[in-house]
């Protein structure tokens, strides 16, 4: 019996993500196709390199378009419940990446309708101001402002609409009850809303490369499962582990308890004192114990953030594993590593913040894309 | 057991209006009411001296509004699956009526998106060129151009779709199944569709009058379970009968099946060939036995189309009436007086419908009202 779930809404357990890999049917990304990658882009993103993006559906075929000279784009998304934590940045950290070695387009869709229906303590005001909050932290990433454009599903809806139609019409209530497990109390505008969810991998007439956490691929099996039928390509994905939650190696972090994760926001202070207090440790009870038998980096919360997005140096991350296996690295110092890492990260990052407010209408309305985007009326299907 | 069924996509049988009142739950319009309609407005239309209009929710409270001076407003609608017949004009005649009456705006919504998803055989380009010619036929009534808003759902979605995800947000599958018989098969665009014909039942502040045939009555009753929970009006609703087909008095007109039906484009001569042809007679086989026996008006369907709509005169009707009745007027006799009039009717509504073909952008987008609602977001509910 599995002891770990992972859905658009839920996920928790110990995660076995070569079970899920099963479990879901996609593809492993193998080191071929990595070092495919490789050859084209120049360098591997750390993502890559340690295996944090891990599994994939038809990113062969991008791979083949971009030898062939054939355009893609970039579609991803964030649906804006709350403050961003450091987990929400990867699949925008690696479209981010994307957009600067392959110069293709990024659409980035914030699903304020959907927050607003699944959940019961929201309202539109607040997903509202969600939204607004969450595209400022992704932007600031550095997206090309020409290349890259944000919307609100509830203020782009009448540009979708019509394409929406046109893939509800092939759905039916089975299909979402089976892929997504909705319920007949499930209410009928989240049993619409992956409609809206599948828009954008038809933007344009390239194949769609999606980086999101696995936890989203349901959406784009029924992606898989139309395109055909109305003359567009099949979504390409690639599926990210969740960075663990500072509790312990199992879920992800929740919104909702703000102690399992690192808020954008998060002050120096409050990054020290979450992860000296909360950072599930690998090490022994004792320094004694430690030095004597080592400590786990593979269940440490420290380690496994520091491997999967914050020591960027392999020879690093490597000495940092082996010291801490042996017993020479402290748990303490372990996480005062990782403290420094996250601070000066967050640091950097809300210093990019402040200057991208001014720039926030460029990718919503005024940049290149945004303003073609607006101009178009999505109905180009067979 | 009930031999017919009247439901928003299936009327079919003879149907029992009486019956159906008391099934649906609804009130019958009463004397005591139409008769305080008529002292505040100076005069009752026909459709309510001849109780096409028969049924309603609510109505009283509308005659109340009006007796405080307290304003409402008329909604209604069409889905442009195709051309429209006589029988669609109904609740615009009426629309118009309580508008000349007593001055109120008139919402009018053109379902596009529903008849798409709920046809096999009609594509998005033919619903909006059906779109377009419906509003013609419909606006050439004569609607004040600065008090009546006509929309097409996939155009207006920008404006209504907040106020829809609250009201999605109110109604679960198993609500929409038992109302609407929606199953697992459905597709999860018909499965929120009724969101938006709830949404402009709630556009002004004022109570809201529909006047609809009463095929539509399931969606108010979702509309009259939720409106408080959003702190808005219970929707107020009149019901007509359906103008029997040509075939005889039961169902209603298909536009599937052409000559069941009179089309606003039919020529004088098609007017001709199809009553005379098609229209089902309530008179006796052979001239010798229609004088000794008399024909029977309840079942002939060109007295029931001058009872319920064409023949205004109160007079005429009764004497038609009679001497059908007692075998004076002959079958073809009263075909000849049905053509005559829906033809005078139609000839009159062409020369209409050409002046107002210029005008057609009043109702969609520039006239006073329409101005207005296109610089409204639709989200005020508490």
């Amino acid at each position: 019996m599995d002891e770990f779930e992972v859905s658009p809404w839920n996920v928790s357990g110990k995660i076995d993500y070569d079970k899920l890999i099963e479990r879901f049917g996609t593809q492993k990304l193998s080191n071929d196709l990595l070092s495919d990658l490789k050859n084209l882009s120049g360098e591997l993103h750390l993502f890559f390199r340690r295996n944090v993006f891990f599994s994939h559906r038809d990113f062969d075929k991008i791979i083949e378009d971009i030898k062939n000279g054939k355009s893609f784009f970039i579609y991803t998304g964030r649906g804006p419940s709350g403050p961003m934590h450091i987990g929400h940045l990867l699949p925008f950290i690696l479209a981010k990446w994307f957009q600067e070695k392959f110069n293709v387009n990024v659409y980035i869709e914030i699903t304020d309708d959907e927050k607003y229906l699944h959940s019961d303590n929201l309202d539109l005001k607040d997903t509202k101001k969600y939204a607004i909050e969450n595209t400022l932290d992704i932007i600031s990433l550095g997206f090309n402002e020409d290349k890259t454009f944000v919307f609100f599903d509830t203020e782009y809806i009448k540009n979708m609409y019509k394409l929406a139609l046109r893939i509800a019409k092939k759905i039916n209530f089975s299909t979402v009850k089976a892929v997504f497990g909705f319920k007949e109390s499930t209410n009928i505008g989240m049993i619409f809303y992956p409609t809206l969810q599948l828009v954008p991998t038809f933007f344009e007439n390239n194949r769609c490369l999606i980086p999101e956490a696995i936890d989203q691929d349901p959406y784009w099996r029924i992606q898989r499962d139309i395109a055909d039928s109305i003359g567009k390509y099949k979504a390409s994905v690639i599926h990210s582990k969740f960075l663990p939650p500072l509790s312990g190696i199992e879920g992800k972090m929740s919104s909702s308890i703000p102690e399992t994760a690192i808020y954008l926001n998060d002050s120096p202070e409050i990054v020290k004192k979450k992860i000296m207090k909360y950072a599930f440790s690998g090490g022994q009870p004792t320094i004694e114990e430690h030095r004597k038998y080592g400590g786990n980096p593979d269940i440490d919360v420290s380690f496994q953030w520091l491997y999967m997005m914050f020591e960027e140096d392999d020879e690093k991350i490597k000495e940092i594993e082996i010291s801490y296996k042996k017993g020479d690295l402290l748990t303490g110092e372990l996480k005062n590593i990782l403290i420094e890492k996250i601070n000066k990260f967050l640091i950097d990052f809300r210093e990019k913040r402040e200057k991208y407010k001014d720039r926030l209408e460029k990718y919503l309305y005024d940049g290149k894309l945004a303003n073609k985007m607006w101009n178009t009326i999505y109905d180009n299907v067979k």
